[in-house]
């Protein structure tokens, strides 16, 4: 019953911070800043979790906890004109709920991000400062 | 502060029910089984809400309970392989978590749905079978 983070997941993303339900990832794309929840739990057999309501009730309160939290911070610090909430999940099929902050100068805006542009990852330094800044924000939260 | 539809998501669907926090209303788009949550409240200065963590904490629970139960019902009589849920908002900025029943085989599939495919409204005999049949379902939730 070891939470495992699907790999494509894992490659895609950086490490931010756990908290008590959630694996909170940065996605390497500079084009938005961009936050991923993936529940740290496995269903019954063994499996990855797929959907919100196979989550537990006190599951699901804590994934609103940690949710509000990360997308009130974001939307503080990066002060975006609407923030993106989605689980999808047709292709990485383990349960992680997406955070998009959108500009209206993001390049694609007012569509849904998905599909739309090629993933930009950050340059290294870049990468550094933006994963700095968030484990700052975020690590503290529900310690 | 009586609760005021968007002109464009009132044009693109039809009513389902009210529950006591939720609007439900039926994407008229034949291509899936979309169904939207608008929740019923405006903020403190009269304008709409635009964001999940702009409601109360007693407001995100009942909406919890509220997505959860017709998450599981779509899911369980369409029979979907994922469901996606996902609160965008760029283009209609009131509050509206979209619940989209996915397959395999549908006409987007794995991408998301949003820019995809041009809406295709249902015909008028098979608008009506579709609300009468989710209006059974899930009018009695939440009685």
């Amino acid at each position: 019953m070891n939470f495992i983070l699907d790999e494509r997941l894992a490659g895609d993303t950086e490490f931010l911070v756990d908290w008590p339900l959630c694996r909170v990832l940065l996605m390497n794309d500079q084009q938005y800043p961009w936050c991923i929840l993936v529940p740290r739990v496995m269903s019954d057999n063994d499996d990855v979790m797929k959907e919100l309501y196979e989550l537990s009730d006190d599951q699901r309160a804590q994934f609103d906890a940690e949710s509000v939290f990360l997308s009130k911070t974001l939307m503080q610090y990066f002060q975006g004109e609407k923030l993106n909430i989605a689980a999808l999940g047709n292709v990485v099929s383990q349960l992680h709920i997406h955070h998009v902050v959108r500009f209206k100068n993001d390049i694609a805006w007012p569509a849904p991000i998905w599909g739309r542009h090629s993933v930009k990852p950050y340059d290294d330094a870049a990468l550094t400062d933006q994963k700095e800044a968030l484990i700052n924000l975020l690590k503290p939260a529900f310690a």
